[in-house]
């Protein structure tokens, strides 16, 4: 098991106060906090080791560029990646699937092309497809959850017609913590002949993943999820898949050859790769994966296996709470609304006057929360960080809105 | 004038040794030292204040909001901008000038219509123009510099004809440091009814910058050259503008609504930032123009200006070297050749022995490069901290390279 009181020492914000209460931090759904190690990485590319990469002969620039370019390794090994080559960095997941749809989508889709998303969908996942629809016609086709957020994975198979020329979905919902059976999805697909597309923004975070073995085409991260700087991240893409892609972003590094008349482009990865990138972000990045891989993402998924349990014992107890999910196996991101008045942003508020930062909203899933019938949850999510005794300090606070609306 | 040993002082990495002797840096064209204000910013932002931004309503979520909205206003002031909401964020000016080629221009080009090019653009302000060629039959009209790296205005203005969409221009050469006078192209192109783009990357490193006073309608600059983080920058775009633009990047924030079926987008600049941004990194920048405008942009311009003087004086003693570009009031660039055998990436070798980082090869210009008739060049490019005493290190270096090489 995780040394969780050590992992905390790890992260200087964990130990402020917000509000005169100790911060007890339960959004990294939406990002993660940094450890020590990785901010000081940070500070150590800045102050002793910058330079642009992969542009000079010079020693920093040399030495810039060795630090930038082993974190493809570094995301090959966390992503169990068959070659480094198929790592292309990235700000974040919303431009991976952003250069999937423009770079590989948008030169194959005719009208009435289609592609297959699960109704849990974040809007990254779901507005670069709008964008298809809108300019190209494709045809956005939908499957449902049930009421407990599963996935059915031989509904997203069963979805998948003559015309579907993709499969797009999340490998954890961002909402409700469901994982989704990819592994079977992508069997199903490949039998098909169609590629799938993994969100892997939270997944990647929680549990250990790995691309060769679940079988898809596209594998997209976040790094500021991962303990990583904002703006760093990759999209793990299959050979065959970059072979059929055009490139996305123009500019230098991605090109051979430039004259007034043409333009050839480089190989992949750097093909997809155009201008100066994240070079601290990306470094940052790869320290940490490297600070969860030393601590295994097996006992990170087993410790918030852990929380989730005894968050989903705490919070079953509390009648007045409506908790919005339910799958087996799921990760341990509660959303949840409180019988009557009470509206998520306002419960948000109480919880924050406790230290206790949770998101209230849509949560970028819209779709879903149509679905589900709400307008607004609020949503705990936990981090290999996060403790039993968190979990008690939400449910206190939520005992305390309790009162407060009741 | 500045004081320059007070500003040397606040860059930690100038202070170390590169191969045994002081650093030299002079690779401030492709990317700038940071000052510890800037790295202070981005560890206390790490440390102390980090959240998702726009997406919580506690208290971090708040505090990492307000710092990173306010640095929109920031930006205004430095370029001289009417409206805030004119600014948007991007990962640099290669983001940049792609969001205005798939969001603004690929909309509205037919086959035939034109852009036109000076010969010194950088990949950046080339590459994504070939898409539009090589994807909608868009024409590419290129405008040559004479001899000693001019361009003539009147040059630019002529080339507009009917079927002329756009003028996308550099400020200031990152080649050559021919600083380009955007203000009457802008006012000819505007007369033609055409609007310009401006890739501010170098100019606004290196002098003040106004695009009110300028008149463009695109203002593209970049955050790591700025003395800010890398992957942090912003692009200008005129109100009129951004409403003939389209959205590029698809995902959370950008939105107003998302169904099944439909999507509706954020107001500007909202519309075209999608996803999580670059929280710390824009954080960071906003702090590297505070710094750039506590010195003044006036100063800083005046004391490069020197540089330039010195810099000219001594290179032009040694007649054995070949320096590219010669225009009057250029920047503090320099790009040179060896007559004879010595090859740039052999000069840039010998200099790094001496603790001196300069760069060799095309520089990301390889139009200029054909133009010019050299496959590569070396060069020495100044910032705000440089001294005379590093342009003697490098005359000094150079004549060692004669030696060796002759």
């Amino acid at each position: 098991m995780l040394d969780v009181e050590r992992i905390r020492g790890d992260f200087p914000i964990l130990h402020r106060q917000v509000n005169g209460k100790p911060l007890v931090y339960l959004d990294n759904g939406a990002s993660a906090q940094k450890p020590q190690v990785v901010i000081d990485a940070v500070t150590r590319a800045y102050a002793e080791e910058y330079s642009n990469v992969h542009r000079g002969l010079h020693y920093l620039s040399n030495l810039a560029t060795d630090k930038y370019e082993a974190v493809r390794g570094t995301l090959a090994r966390f992503l169990g990646a068959p070659h480094e080559d198929e790592v292309i960095y990235t700000t974040g997941t919303t431009q991976g699937i952003n250069l999937v749809a423009y770079g590989w989508a948008m030169p194959r889709f005719e009208p009435g092309d289609e592609i297959v998303l699960s109704i849990m969908e974040h809007h990254a996942n779901i507005v670069p497809w709008h964008f298809l629809r809108e300019r190209q016609g494709a045809v956005l086709k939908w499957v449902d959850v049930d009421a407990n957020g599963v996935l059915d994975p031989q509904a997203v198979i069963d979805a998948i017609g003559p015309r579907t020329k993709l499969v797009a979905v999340t490998h954890m919902s961002n909402v409700l913590g469901t994982v989704v059976d990819v592994a079977a999805i992508c069997a199903g697909a490949r039998e098909k002949g169609v590629p799938v597309l993994v969100d892997g923004s939270q997944a990647a975070v929680h549990m250990p993943v790995n691309v060769a073995q679940i079988g898809c085409d596209f594998y997209a991260v976040t790094g500021h999820k991962l303990y990583g700087p904002s703006a760093s991240g990759a999209i793990w893409i299959a050979r065959e898949r970059q072979a059929e892609m055009r490139p996305f972003i123009g500019g230098g590094d991605m090109i051979r050859e430039v004259t007034r008349d043409t333009v050839t482009y480089n190989d992949p990865p750097h093909k997809f790769e155009a201008g100066t990138p994240g070079i601290v972000q990306q470094i940052g990045l790869g320290v940490a994966l490297d600070y969860m891989m030393a601590h295994g993402m097996e006992a990170i998924a087993a410790h918030e296996a852990d929380l989730r349990d005894y968050a989903q014992a705490r919070l079953s107890g509390l009648n007045w709470l409506n908790v919005q999910g339910n799958a087996p196996g799921k990760g341990a991101i509660f959303s949840f609304t409180l019988e009557g008045a009470a509206h998520a942003h306002d419960i948000s508020t109480v919880l924050d006057k406790k230290g206790i930062a949770v998101r209230a909203g849509q949560h970028c899933a819209a779709p879903l929360m149509d679905h589900m019938g709400v307008s607004a949850t609020c949503r705990a999510s936990f981090a290999m960080y996060n403790t039993r005794a968190e979990v008690d300090a939400l449910v206190d606070a939520l005992e305390l809105c309790h009162e407060l609306f009741a």
